[in-house]
């Protein structure tokens, strides 16, 4: 058994931070949290010192292999940076790429303390290869598109793979597969609707984007007379199983939807305002007792997949639009980057520090001076912290990162073959540029 | 003369990015940048290898000794933070107070990269002191208020202290003092006037905060029947010399005025949207060719004096409330963090990368895996660095940080020094709450 120390312990967003405690560790799992030391005689402890022990945080949207494109273009109205940068590069996407992205971003996650996550994408099988090896748990899924994809060819083939990887991964711990639709204006309901059937009969997740801007809801409605979220009401799409990506143009009626239905909208602030978007009511769904979980989007959007920028951007952009510091709370991000994240994606005993939960966790290092001082532990994690102060991440029990040290990427080699990898994409916009 | 090698220069806003550069630095000065090896036989060369090297950012609206108090309560509507925890604490400030919170805070800003500053604040003498033992350029001034200060008394005083800074370093290459009239609604119209008289006497600047929120507007209305810019404009109070922090709560006419006076505003969108105050018209302002400066305000109500963060935010924001991602530029904002800021404090010679210009540099390590691949230089630097990620900081030709160490500050004494006055201020905040 392991006993891991700190002087600061932050078990979830509700509960007082412990102080001096003690978090023991058997299996992979937390068996207790203790503050009294006499209890300790017989364990194995690693004193953190001057530091905050929190639980991982869940990044429950995201692409993460778009991290070779991260900055490829920027400041670019919406329709110009797809077509003429993501779309030409993603025709000639190659099943390596995936693979190399799907690590660097890996390695970013893990240095800010991210150790769950949810992706969808092209070649996602290279995602999942690649999240294996790193060690961390992730609810992923093969994105499907009514046009062939660079991924599998044509949709039944989508299908295909998608039930492979149900059937493969059904009993596995760290990996959840997701049936991913892409969105309902590059699926058609008929799509949606047997990605619907077949994540029932898995009793798996759907991961789906979903009114992330007005356009998407201009042509949704131009092409089926319907809203986005009507169409998955009809198909029987709506329940605790739908992982929703944005929901920003979203109305006070499909909210209470949402709230009835248990369905997990996904608050992706910071793409939502770069890719001008907009800016999704978390606050009324929060009030309406809609678990709204928080994402980072991918990394060619963002451009990053820091969830400390995230919840601090989400709480502050609320507080501002709506003119009010009180309307919501640094608890408030806290939960959703934590145990929302994490019973959306399907793992209920991941999110919090707690009796029977598994050992997920991170480690703040108050050593850094720009930290200091600390009058509130959740405070300083959701509003102070940045990405590089993190210094150890375990899942499962197991370490991942400890003390700085990546102990299942070799960074060196990830960032030489991106950089590989740079050079061939540069290559297909010079040849789509000519 | 030394030679600063690296893989990347950009040396403005406007400029292309060079590409394996040198800058040639001597007495303090930047006396050119070459691109051509041959040049550089007969010089000291520190090659910095992959990394970008950038003007020091300016941040041009702080109260860095807020330090102090970072995260002493969050979430709370402004008047309950000002009167039950900001208000109690400062009417019990002291003098040593002042300077240990300068001391942290100036750690952070030398490690994210700001080399240059505007604070006004209580007993800013000790700001002065701090600032000049870490060897940043500021512009600072003591905070006026008609009531009395715990940092000179009655208000007389003030004007004597502020007087004699003026002439003390009225020739001073790295301080420029500011008269510092706190608002409209602490100081009288007449207050600010004798500060317009007094900054033009010397040919300073003038400090001030303008409609940060719709209470202040409403205050000064009902006391003096005028909005506050209204009364700058009687007393004679827009001009070049005006660093006019905040403008949340600004017209279209007042964007006028301001463009043909050449008014400085200092936007400072994270404190605006924490304390709920709103989100500043910025585009409206660059369109109207309005110089907009970038400031992170105190740390008290930010939490940080991260101008990485705040480039991102004042871009994103502006993109995500306009829902259109071209409508604010990476360019934008960094001009707005570099010459602008540099400009508006009085330093002419600061701000960008160019011959005769002052060596006030800083330098991103891109070994960090987190920054790969960079398509664009100046989109990494805007959209993707993070404070900790910045290896160097250079004032006047001197390294203030060189290759992560600091090198004219004390970090762990300074730590312990904010932790003795933490447990001071607690106990004053017991007191309060009995």
């Amino acid at each position: 058994m392991l006993g891991l120390k700190a002087k600061w312990i932050i078990p979830s967003a509700e509960e007082k931070p412990i102080e001096n405690g003690c978090i023991l560790i058997e299996n992979g799992k937390i068996s207790d949290i203790v503050q009294n030391e006499a209890l300790l005689s017989d364990l194995e402890v690693y004193d953190l010192g001057e530091a905050i022990v929190f639980p991982a945080l869940v990044n429950a949207h995201t692409h993460i292999s778009m991290s070779i494109f991260r900055g490829i273009a920027e400041d670019l109205p919406l329709m110009v940076w797809l077509t003429q940068y993501i779309f030409p590069v993603e025709a000639k996407l190659k099943r390596e790429w995936v693979y190399w992205g799907a690590k660097l971003s890996l390695i970013e996650m893990i240095k800010s303390g991210t150790g769950i996550f949810c992706d969808m994408y092209i070649f996602e099988p290279e995602v999942i290869k690649a999240t294996k090896e790193a060690g961390l748990r992730a609810t992923l899924g093969e994105g499907l598109f009514d046009f062939p994809s660079p991924g599998y060819g044509p949709l039944e083939k989508g299908f295909e793979i998608t039930e492979e990887l149900l059937r493969t991964y059904e009993s596995d711990e760290f990996i959840n597969i997701a049936v991913s639709p892409h969105t309902l204006y590059t699926c058609s309901p008929d799509t949606v609707k047997k990605c619907v059937d077949l994540a029932k009969k898995y009793e798996a997740k759907l991961h789906i984007h979903l009114c992330e801007n007005q356009e998407e809801l201009k042509v949704v409605k131009e092409k089926h007379g319907k809203a986005p979220i009507e169409i998955m009401q009809e198909i029987n799409g709506l329940g605790n199983f739908l992982i929703s990506a944005h929901c920003v143009k979203i109305t006070d009626e499909e909210i209470n939807l949402f709230a009835e239905k248990g369905v997990y909208p996904v608050h992706c602030p910071e793409s939502n305002l770069k890719l001008g978007s907009g800016i999704a009511p978390i606050v009324e769904m929060l009030l309406k007792g809609v678990k709204v979980c928080l994402g980072t989007d991918g990394p060619a959007s963002n451009n990053d997949l820091d969830m400390f920028s995230e919840m601090r951007t989400a709480s502050l952009v609320q507080k501002g639009i709506k003119e009010d510091p009180a309307v919501i709370s640094a608890k408030d991000v806290f939960k959703m980057a934590t145990e929302n994240g994490a019973e959306a994606l399907g793992f209920n005993k991941s999110g919090r520090l707690a009796k029977g939960y598994n050992a997920d966790l991170a480690v703040v290092d108050l050593k850094n001076s720009v930290l200091q001082p600390i009058y509130d532990p959740l405070a300083t994690l959701v509003y102070s912290v940045k990405a590089g102060q993190i210094s150890h991440l375990m899942i499962g029990g197991k370490w991942i990162m400890k003390d700085y040290e990546l102990l299942t990427l070799n960074e060196e080699e990830v960032v030489q073959k991106v950089k590989e990898i740079q050079e061939e994409v540069l290559e297909i916009l010079k040849g789509q540029s000519n």
